[in-house]
């Protein structure tokens, strides 16, 4: 098949390392000229361009932008395509993708490759980034069948954990276990560093370990992404915030009444809850 | 050196191993006949019983029980020490314990290895435990300045290292990097359990990686363990969740009020602060 993938980062780079491993042409198109020219050294597209233009014969386009790019680029390409191409995106977010692409293109299936490494950039990107992950994808029930039907038959060969959901229920579940974490874990960094005694400021820095490297590795990580979870997961994202708050104020409360018990108890059930989540 | 330890589980236990490969003669106590055959058998003393009457004779003990038990081990030994026997604890809250048994035995310097691993008991004793970790000793003004040499004498070998402060700036600094995770953690997970929707909580359930996995960690430990940290250290437990409490409602303001760049503010200096405790 003649692939496109527009955005040529760790994800783009990596999606067309793979897809060409399972013997498909694959196009790409960067901004950069310069990016251009390291993902066809690196193998990660057979020829790429800067202009949109150059995906005008594709059958399936990955679209690889940030988030805020999407869909001015899918209302760019479009001029181009024909009406039997399919459109997917790799946003973190799908809600609002989701509602705004699909009148403007029906062969849109929105998609959400949970795979990452600390690094981004078209250096970063590797072969079988996506294998045991999940990948996500969120048809609605105007998606074409045979739109779905053809995405998966280009992922399914990554060896990807393949989940269908609304992009609603997808929205709501990242908001739990990826976008709250970073704010949750953003804040503890923020109240350690705000510790007026120096003394006991340079010893925490001094004692820090495994669990406080932990608990604040999400917090301090890329601050874009963290908006941009915030910015277009708001309604999931402060609805699970005020939950958050709810149950920290829970425990807050256990010790202030010295209520140790209720404490051990909340705990107990963290420790039985958390397996469910992760081994 | 004679050396007594009470207390035969992963603390005890790999101090014995280690203080025994330095050439010292160790004597271990625990309430178990059972553990004390293991501990033998394992190497990490060279006799042990039940009794604390069998440390008699040594020139310093380690008192390795849980924080609830420190005072009343302490009391049952008295009877048996030479006045220059040096007392030592290895509790990981400092303030209280050395308050409570200074005024009965002069000669003792708490203490605080920073080491663990996910298990405890006996069994999961290890050589090398307390190697390239902190071990904090927290004397006071009337503290004996021979008691601190002879322990520093003792743990300096492992290869720690070794830092000096007092209990309260212990309690504070460890406040911050090792209590507050527990309960900022405990929340996330209580947080994320309560989901009412339940395709979404299975979702979320299914999708958790290793952001979930790391951010949680801590929150899904030992219950016992996280009570105590708020049981004995409550002042210092409250105060730092008071502060991080503001901090997570800065942040939820910031969404609120979609205030974009004011997030990227907070999240970009937590990604600069973070280094400062740990790489």
């Amino acid at each position: 098949m003649k692939i496109g993938i527009v955005g040529l980062g760790l994800i783009g780079g990596s999606l067309g390392l793979d897809l060409r491993s399972q013997g498909h042409e694959v196009l790409g198109v960067s901004r950069q000229e310069r990016t251009c020219k390291i993902a066809v050294a690196r193998g990660a597209v057979d020829d790429a361009g800067v202009d949109l233009k150059f995906l005008a014969d594709t059958d399936a386009i990955f679209i690889c932008t940030p988030l805020a790019h999407l869909y001015t680029t899918v209302t760019q390409l479009i001029p181009y395509l024909s009406l039997n191409t399919v459109l997917t995106d790799v946003g973190s977010v799908k809600n609002s993708v989701v509602q705004a692409i699909s009148p403007v293109w029906k062969n849109f299936v929105g998609g959400h490759p949970m795979s990452g490494t600390a690094e981004s950039g078209i250096e970063a990107a590797q072969h079988g980034l996506f294998a045991q992950n999940p990948y996500v994808l969120t048809p609605t029930e105007t998606t074409p069948l045979g739109a779905i039907a053809l995405i998966e038959s280009l992922i399914k060969p990554l060896q990807v954990r393949l989940y269908h959901c609304s992009p609603a229920d997808h929205d709501r579940a990242v908001a739990w276990i990826s976008h709250l974490p970073v704010m949750v874990s953003a804040s503890l960094i923020a109240a350690c560093t705000s510790e007026s005694d120096s003394s006991a400021l340079k010893l925490a820095q001094m004692l820090a370990s495994s669990g406080f490297r932990d608990t604040s590795r999400v917090g301090g990580g890329n601050p874009e992404l963290g908006v941009m979870m915030a910015q277009y997961n708001t309604v999931e994202v402060l609805r699970s915030l005020s939950v958050y708050r709810d149950k920290l104020d829970q425990i807050i409360g256990t010790i202030e009444q010295e209520d140790w018990s209720a404490l051990e108890e909340i705990l107990q059930q963290s420790q039985r809850d958390r397996p469910k989540f992760v081994e």
